[in-house]
């Protein structure tokens, strides 16, 4: 593997004295989070909740999914400030996606929808990729993944988006917000210009419309899932022609979306 | 019960069809999640992924716990329109929330900084109410709240907060949205005045930063979850006083804050 979980990093978790069930006193390992502000050049964009991992994957794939950074904007630099919790992203010319930003934010009061327009804005005329994927692969994967040490089989409360390619887990990312795990993943991919079409995406999240966009925009043409669907997650991959599997335990899954990628490995496609 | 979940409710679910692992055809009920845009009287203040009930209580609630509606405004209507997927909380006079939050977001360009820095501030000061909460009362509540028919169970992909007063389970509140149902929770209790010194909340999401601080702001002294705990989430606990009770499976469970309020139902305290 590229990235494995780090479960033994001295940062990621804090010993907490407590009790148990029967008043006896425990020491319970529990992840850390902690707010890291991004910046794009000298724009504040947005502070979110992470572990502190990767900030700089974390920055380069959030600003990428929100349509902030577009393949085309040159990044110069990207400069990470311990003591400040700041993450700057620097790039050649000033984007125009700062501008649209602050005209946005005049008129909403909130990024929130904000940012969830400017998502969906990139999905207009995207074309994921052909691909195969076997549910042998399928199965391998979750087995493999349910089974690598990770910050979440020792402290919990957390969530894993893991690359895949066949049936190798290439870059598994944890984090407490939901969806940082997903955007160091992306910044990750941008960072090293890795080629998404043969890709498979595993998260033990929930299949939402923010995970089925974020997968989408990223170009990964296979979205699987230990959790369950949303209706509009699955409309939304269903227009972007994006495999979405989810439910995903032992040798079972539900696939609602995209079931022309599947090959059930015994001659026939599903 | 006084408001329970109705997972029998065609306006949450849709079936959506697919193929199981076998190749199999399937209907899938899936939960709904959709926008709605909350107003302040005038201003716009974020749109919420949600699955669309109670828009009232999520409205009231996420306006309480974010601070832009102190326990001295008055409410003097709440409009929801179904159509624009929209609901307007009107106060008699305007609220300054509203003007620092334009101030707030002319500085820093999106409103999750803005927002989070406002909810702690709602957090100096206070002290929440001695209580007394059970062993016996939890075990009960678990099992209740695990076997009640539910959107989670029925569909997945899901969150519930339910609202418990000894051993009996309230109000219990489900959405995509992991904070909603606790705002959707937070604006029942304003809407109807009940008491927070005698009540115990229980979450089936992590136990973060956020969701501690939500549960202090209401006034509630004990939190609950079958989930884990983050650093901050305990750190926050244990300044405010709050007893944080998590990883509760049947008869298990770690308590990392405010241990002095549990009693074991052996004679001693825990």
């Amino acid at each position: 593997m590229l990235i494995a979980p780090d479960p033994d990093d001295p940062r990621l978790t804090r010993p907490v004295s407590g009790i148990d069930h029967t008043g006896a006193a425990v020491d319970a390992r529990v992840v850390i989070e902690k707010p890291l502000t991004i910046y794009l050049n000298s724009r504040e964009i947005v502070t979110a909740m992470t572990i502190g991992d990767y900030p700089e994957y974390l920055a380069l794939g959030f600003l990428s999914n929100q349509g902030m950074l577009s393949a085309d904007d040159e990044v110069t630099g990207i400069d990470y400030d311990d003591d400040l919790d700041v993450v700057v992203v620097r790039t050649r010319v000033e984007t125009d996606h700062e501008d649209k930003l602050r005209r946005k934010t005049r008129t909403s009061g909130c990024a929130v929808g904000t940012v969830f327009g400017d998502m969906m804005e990139g999905l207009e005329g995207l074309t994921l990729p052909q691909a195969t994927v076997t549910t042998q692969w399928l199965y391998s994967l979750a087995k493999q993944i349910n089974l690598m040490p990770s910050l979440y089989l020792s402290a919990g409360a957390i969530h894993g988006t893991v690359l895949c390619q066949q049936d190798v887990p290439l870059v598994y990312m944890e984090d407490v917000g939901r969806h940082n795990a997903v955007d160091k993943v992306a910044g990750w991919m941008r960072q090293t210009g890795t080629d998404p079409a043969d890709k498979i995406l595993y998260t033990t999240g929930r299949l939402t419309s923010e995970m089925v966009i974020k997968t989408a925009l990223m170009g990964i043409p296979v979205l699987v899932s230990r959790s369950g669907f949303t209706a509009w997650g699955v409309e939304i991959a269903r227009d972007v022609g994006l495999t979405l599997i989810g439910r995903m335990r032992g040798e079972r899954f539900i696939c609602l979306s995209g079931a022309d990628r599947l090959d059930r490995d015994d001659g026939e496609s599903a």
